[in-house]
């Protein structure tokens, strides 16, 4: 079950970029859990990653992989996340890129290894080895959808976006997907994001370009306020479009980042839509803050409170949970007289007590929408930050309590 | 549903306390919702209260009596908290104050009003003064199961706990109340508790020491991270008995404390034995950490990750997500490689990955018990911290749906 409908459009191919997706039987027979990515020679590729301290063995070496080459291959598998296994662990991520860059004719250096799926398994190397012998025959460059069900874990629905425009006369495609649902924190980086363009842009400046845009979509958004060891999030630009950039604040860039900030936004909000027990889409707009981080503490705290998410999941108006998670945020000199709220387009709270000229049917009226926007105002100065998350419901739970068993 | 049996054990009354429930129908019919308590005169009382920033009028008004003068009298309501209720929130805890005091001829300040219940409905005064009246009638040394009962919310059992001790040759007593299954993770008291002893102790040395003990129980447990608008604990020193204690240090105070800690821990592990929906009573440990902070960051981590939560109620020894949640609790220099966890007596991981000698035969007999210990070694310095909680169940969604529904 997710909230909305899935992502439509188009689907632009990226020259320079080829896919491929098999069944190697990872954990569950006869489903997609392996894909590989093939980048032109000369692609630029930016990367984030998890910041948990337990960052998995494949998070490791595709960050060391990412300092020392310009990557030609991406391995994702799923079924297994290759995460608190050690040196074994490591050893199995060495092995996967190993067997893909002896197929490839590429050092080992220019492939990054990227799991998820259960904690602490050991991987099955020779089944991912198998499938990438499999996999490497099938490379094409409209398998784009193939690529994005064979990320997908607990995700009900691929994750997959892709845009065209025209900036300065020249054509350019954004196309790129990405998968998670559950273990949803991401901090620096989505549970596994993949987004591609055909332009040409400078290791420096693409880097620069992910962070900007991450920090405006993967990072801001929460189901249970788990981070996973095996976070990435990869933005590839081949060059082999007509389109070059060479700076941030360039109108073309600028006109670029735009585009790019939609295709994560719009990914990242459907991993929201698609939360593990998901039946609400809530964005919490945080403004009049005295800074960023104030205003995300509160975003964070209404967002990951269980007694919010439950009153979400039940239709239930209960404004007073908002304002208790807003008074635990950690705001020590928060002047709760000056707080206000707003629940979709009605206020609910005026001067940090209940607005008078509030009623409960307008509460209910738009807690039992589909998508629900809770607006603070802190009154305390000029910064804003907008996360989004999901309800807490049964099938949350169910989820959770039956994954792995 | 709770796990384990209620508290047992004879309730000793305390020499200069009497009490006083009734039913007031303040949100529900013919239920118990209001207690009165009665203190000897001369009585010492000390408190602590939520700080949580949207804290309601009656901890306002309960804060500032204290400071006028010594409390003779609380009135405490459940099934209205009076929070997020503004001015005329406060005119409401006032008038009921006002009420008590007036019948019982002391004055206003004298009396300390708690509330607990819904949040954002305005308190029914009337109702709570009707029943001021009714209960004023009633008072008694020996209705301390009827108090005990009378704070109840979504609590499914009551919390009260006595011991009687000889210090010195001198006898004395101790014996308390508390409230709590959600809402919970206090930050600086639990949701209500009250504590009395019939011994005679100053004002600074009695508040000192309610410090200490609720630093050791009610501010270690954590239900679902969301602190309460109302959450408050008194310790009352009657001086009616026979023990007199003048310093922290005294053989007799560090045993009159040392019952102090298991009053105070039994209430506060018994609020997350019947927190909403727990069916599994669970311990975290975290050792050899730099300091206690770190130790609480990673304890709090592993309690609240409601993935970590779904598998206990799973009684899935799931520990990648124990680890997962270690890793992202804020210590940028944790060593993972140097981590050790124990689930009960089993070593699951050993130098930051699986344990070569676990078996998931063993995590999963330890998993399907009642109670469960977690052990986290840090290797990082000598601090310790223990806090507890409870599972996520589909039970607690339901009754955080259900509740105000």
């Amino acid at each position: 079950m997710a909230v909305g409908e899935a992502i439509q459009g188009q689907i632009y191919p990226v020259a320079g970029v080829r896919l491929a997706a098999v069944a190697s039987h990872i954990r569950y027979a006869n489903r997609l859990d392996l894909v590989l990515v093939e980048l032109a020679e000369n692609s630029v590729t930016a990367g984030v990653f998890t910041q948990n301290r337990f960052c998995a063995p494949p998070v490791y070496l595709a960050r060391a992989h990412l300092k020392e080459a310009s990557p030609r291959y991406f391995v994702i598998n799923t079924g297994n996340a290759n995460a608190g296994t050690g040196a074994s662990g490591m050893s199995a991520a060495r092995e996967c890129c190993a067997a893909l860059a002896q197929k490839a004719g590429v050092a080992p250096s220019a492939v990054l290894p990227f799991s998820t799926g259960v904690i602490g398994e050991p991987l099955p190397v020779t089944k991912v080895v198998e499938g990438i012998h499999a996999a490497f025959g099938g490379f094409g460059g409209d398998n784009w959808a193939l690529a994005a069900r064979g990320i997908m874990t607990t995700d009900t629905r691929p994750k997959l976006i892709s845009e065209q425009l025209t900036i300065d006369g020249k054509q350019v495609t954004l196309t790129g997907f990405a998968k998670g649902a559950g273990m949803i924190k991401p901090n620096m980086a989505t549970m596994l994001g993949y987004v591609f363009t055909d332009a040409r842009i400078a290791p420096a400046l693409l880097q620069a370009m992910l962070d900007k845009v991450v920090n405006r979509s993967f990072n801001r958004i929460t189901v249970d306020g788990d981070t996973s060891t095996n976070d990435s999030c990869m933005l590839t630009a081949t060059g082999c479009g007509e389109l070059t950039l060479t700076s941030m604040d360039s109108p073309a860039a600028i006109e670029f980042i735009s585009a790019l900030d939609r295709v994560f936004r719009t990914l990242a909000t459907e991993i929201i839509r698609d939360a593990e027990g998901a039946t609400k889409f809530i964005t919490i707009e945080v403004n009049s803050g005295g800074s960023s981080a104030e205003c995300l503490r509160v975003g964070y705290a209404i967002a990951e409170s269980p007694l919010v998410k439950t009153a979400f999941f039940a239709s239930d108006p209960n404004w007073g949970r908002i304002l208790a998670a807003i008074g635990r945020a950690g705001i020590d000199d928060l002047a709760i007289e000056s707080v206000a709220v707003f629940l979709g387009e009605h206020q609910i709270v005026a001067n940090g007590s209940r607005d008078p000229a509030y009623t409960e049917a307008q509460g209910k009226a738009t807690m039992t929408q589909d998508e629900i926007t809770v607006r603070v105002e802190l009154a305390r100065g000029n910064c804003s930050e907008t996360v989004w998350t999901s309800d807490l419901s049964h099938d949350y739970v169910r989820i959770n309590a039956e994954y792995r068993s």
